[in-house]
């Protein structure tokens, strides 16, 4: 159990990308073009099919011309014994589920490299916490990978950079290795607690600062609100044992900035529909798309109520989601309720 | 000289704002409704008998309707000597120019606050400390207001927060009171250095991405130079001798993120023009408006090197303005040159 992860000596490293979200797609492209041989794996046959027909995914980044050398499975029933890599690009309310499903068909030894954003809605515990449960007996390594990162940027070829985090900070230098070229740089980070906390949490201030903007709020509104969400995000990760400087960082503030101020950015996008007056529930419907922070906000804020720590967005936030509170109020709350001398 | 600044106990507080661009004009507007006895003062003659005749700015937001209570004058000649509190709100480059034109004329004890963001071109002082030399013979109260304050949004009243900063607690707080209302409130911070450097620096940085913004870079490059940016901002500061935590906050973190996002962002805009082939001499007058950030780069510059402090941004924004360097050879060296381990 204790042998170190490492790629193959000879050959391509064979990458299973899980999930076929927007996410999973352009990182299953991206490590195609790093010279991975990726196979993109998607729960539904038809769109296995489809992709395979029409070398791009009909329902994300359809602009997108896959190579026509990437490979398509459906991940519930393929063979998945000969991967070095699986890539999770799920969304949290069926990571566990999808594990459980790959959990022996997969190598022991096999490398996981989780880029979904979130928590366990259920036990409230961080993503790679349910691998671990799920993938334990392999004896994995386990890394997350976060950062500013919308996958249509990265789809474009944009600049990006990237954090990954890791127990195993060999593992992660390997990953480094494999994924980064000019176009997306990744830095390792040995805090995988503050990493996979900020991700998650991110999600939930884009949900806030995307109902300021629903409102019709500006920019110096924008800010205030970031700002307070760094603060409470890590107010709340240095109590669960994270490193302060991981908030400062691209997986803290890098991806926070990111997320609420990007056009691509979904969960700011649904915070905007809730502002207008759809119904929380059906946003995700409306968009064809997960936004995370939905999920997440009741958890972190289970979390924080656990320890006795207040967190007056993600409060604000599920009070809008689970209980109608009125938009309006919540985002006039957020913005008066700042400490009349800064730090006090 | 010690003693300590009130507003009057009866009547209005009389305030003249010095500089009639975007944010003195805008701030004139907020104090008249805050029910202070305001004077917006310009430079030019020709501009004040417009904003007289007109009630609005002919050239700078000239969408906003002043009140027809609000009064005008000329600076260089108006009569100062019953003011309570002065407003400076001109460029960084005539700031010590126009305070010793006024020093003669204003009343001992006079309460001053200072809007511009900017260093002092030529002794790299803080604009505080210019202020004190130019007007110390009159035992002011000395503050600064910084924060995510784009002019245009708090014309249209727009929720927005701001932060005084003064060595003098006390006049920070009556300031507090004075200017806060629904729309804009206001919070304390002590930390007078660390509020003026992160406003000097973040200008800095707002060129940065908006040259980013103007290769047809996208939001996770951004994202990544914001980030790199505040950790810049922060270390210079600290070694200076700010408090970390005012770089967290609305004034440092705030103020960036609003800057570097904000479409109204005149720093972000030159950056981009820049980007786009203007020289950089001539995008202030291809605006209309000052780019504080062309000032300051060069001064922030000087500063660091005295003290042998790295920053690559800074570097970088001044190797563009001042010696031709490629735009894009510019940002592809920023965002290839982050530390491979974060942190490191």
């Amino acid at each position: 159990m204790s042998r170190k992860w490492a790629p193959p000596a000879e050959g391509a490293c064979r990458a299973a990308v899980i999930g076929a979200g927007s996410w999973g797609t352009a990182f299953a492209d991206h490590l195609f073009a790093r010279g991975l041989a990726v196979v993109l794996m998607a729960r539904r046959p038809e769109q296995v099919e489809a992709m395979r027909k029409r070398h791009r995914n009909p329902d994300y980044l359809d602009f997108l011309e896959l190579s026509p050398y990437l490979e398509y499975e459906a991940y519930p029933t393929a063979n998945l014994s000969t991967y070095q890599l699986v890539v999770v690009a799920v969304p949290s309310k069926s990571y566990r589920q999808v594990l459980a499903g790959l959990a022996h068909r997969l190598p022991s030894g096999v490398g996981v490299l989780s880029l979904t954003k979130g928590i366990d809605p259920e036990t409230h515990q961080r993503l790679s916490e349910v691998a671990l449960d799920e993938l334990g007996h392999l004896g994995p390594a386990i890394a997350v990978l976060s950062g500013p990162n919308q996958a249509e940027e990265v789809a474009f070829r944009q600049p990006t950079a990237s954090v990954i985090a890791s127990g195993d900070l060999e593992f992660s230098k390997c990953l480094q290795e494999l994924i980064s070229n000019e176009n997306l740089r990744a830095y390792v980070n040995t805090d995988m607690v503050g990493v996979e906390l900020a991700a998650a949490m991110k999600n939930v201030v884009a949900l806030a600062t995307g109902m300021s903007d629903g409102l019709g709020y500006g920019d110096n509104a924008r800010a205030a609100l970031i700002t307070r969400g760094l603060a409470e995000m890590t107010r709340l990760g240095t109590a669960l044992g994270a490193e302060p400087l991981t908030f400062a960082g691209l997986a803290g503030l890098g991806d926070l900035v990111g997320t609420c101020t990007s056009r691509h950015s979904r969960n700011r996008l649904a915070g905007e529909l809730i502002a207008q007056g759809y119904a929380p529930m059906s946003v995700e419907t409306e968009m064809g798309m997960v936004a995370e922070g939905l999920t997440s906000a009741p958890a972190i804020l289970a979390v924080a109520q656990e320890r006795g720590i207040e967190l007056p967005i993600t409060e604000n936030v599920v009070a809008v989601i689970r209980e109608g509170k009125d938009v309006r109020t919540c985002v006039t709350d957020l913005m008066s309720r700042q400490p009349r001398v800064e730090g006090g």
